[in-house]
């Protein structure tokens, strides 16, 4: 979860409000950066592609642990679009991927189409900037965007519900409020439920394994104000860390913070 | 959609609060009726039970067709447990099952035992008993209820997103409302996604291809009061209907009414 360097053209770049120009710029190569800020009144989503024969297990997992995998869209095995969320080839659409090999990362191209192959099978999960979003809208404060680092996320001592080869703890990432908006926060989110939902845990890290907020184990650590709760929710980062796990011979995931940008409106997901 | 006469053991089993008790009593082939009222605080699911080369397509199905098809279970292929909805045996906990081989209705046993092998994965769909409960808390009248009916249900003009072989329209129930009451059922509904969630229209019958009310396509015909409005939930036959259309060269499901009684509470659904 390091920090991407926006490139020159992101400030063109967070100026595009149309996802579909955004991912027009994108697949021209235009731009390989960060999409935080990038269209963002569209859900962004977290990419994951696996070969046919782990699909089943991983769609049992995302089913059985809603809150940190949340699926708002799957493709057909071989099938780079994405039905639902746009006119999307999966394979060129990203700024940047990841490519890992028997779980070891090999490459970060800016598209996958040499890797691609009838056997795989495309996964979009929601992710936090679709509920980050109202947050700011509804007048709460977001320490790590107002410090402009990334969210601190924690592994915990959560189990997920394994589905055949996957398993693993829940990540977590962490956001402070004054009780007064931590009370707010849950009810915004609570809207959200393909987006992480409500969070998971209020106010007592070490319940949930986390034993020194000041030290995550992803991101940046957070600035803690007294009078503040530390809020948690489950976090996208928990299928990349059971996939590790699991070393398919072959995953392409999007490179943190270089999202899938789809046209479903960010409020259309309070309306299930 | 047929109405399912209760047997002599039916009283004993309306009596009975404990999920667990009932599918013993279903497993040691104790009751073979209907589900309605049987433990009536918990979910009950609809069962799709698929052979593997269709298992990843029917996911997708789901995943894109949420308010129809809201999947809260999925077992691993040629595993009869069902991890997170409790101790069961799928083969044996429904008091009556569904066999269909290449679309055509076989058989209706009472355990699955001699179909299961290791190519089948089962998938369980939330059913409308779990928002029906909070909304008959709440107070709000359902006529089908009170006249101990089966709620009427229509096929719609609205076009499931297809998913491999899996395609149809929409089948929705429906339940009339004072205006005041419609806007409360909407609330409450909402607060159900992984149960059909919020209506997917109100009011206007013909702009969803419903072009007469007193003749519904399953279930029993409604009485219609001047003042009330329609509201229509999507609806678990659609799915059914789907399956049909696949025509899979085995399929089983529950006999409408014969619903899984799982561990997960009604109101746990609200909590995501």
């Amino acid at each position: 979860m390091q920090k991407i360097v926006a490139r020159p053209a992101a400030n063109r770049m967070m100026a595009i409000d149309d996802p579909r120009e955004a991912r027009r710029m994108i697949r021209a190569g235009e731009y390989t950066g960060h999409t935080a800020g990038v269209a963002p009144d569209f859900v962004q989503g977290n990419l994951c592609i696996l070969p046919k024969d782990l699909a089943l297990e991983f769609a049992a997992f995302c089913q059985r642990n809603p809150k940190p995998c949340p699926l708002i869209g799957m493709g057909a095995p071989g099938d780079p679009s994405l039905p639902g969320l746009g006119d999307i080839d999966i394979r060129t659409d990203l700024p940047r991927y990841r490519v890992f090999k028997e779980g070891k990362l090999i490459e970060e191209p800016t598209d996958v189409r040499k890797y691609w192959s009838d056997d795989l099978v495309t996964f979009v999960l929601g992710c936090s900037f679709s509920f980050e979003r109202p947050l700011l809208q509804e007048g709460l404060r977001l320490r790590h965007v107002e410090r402009d680092t990334v969210v601190p996320m924690y592994r915990t001592s959560i189990d997920c519900v394994p589905a055949g080869r996957f398993e693993g703890k829940m990540v977590v990432s962490m956001r402070t409020f004054t009780p007064t908006d931590a009370i707010r926060a849950i009810q915004i989110t609570s809207r959200f439920p393909a987006v992480h939902g409500a969070p998971v845990h209020i106010g007592l890290p070490e319940a949930i394994g986390v034993a020194d907020l000041a030290r995550p184990d992803f991101g940046d650590a957070p600035v803690l104000d007294v009078g503040e709760l530390p809020l948690f929710w489950a976090c996208g980062v928990t299928p990349q860390v059971a996939i590790e796990a699991a070393r398919p011979s072959l995953c392409i995931t999007h490179k943190p913070g270089a999202m899938l940008i789809t046209d479903r409106k960010n409020a259309e997901l309070a309306a299930l």
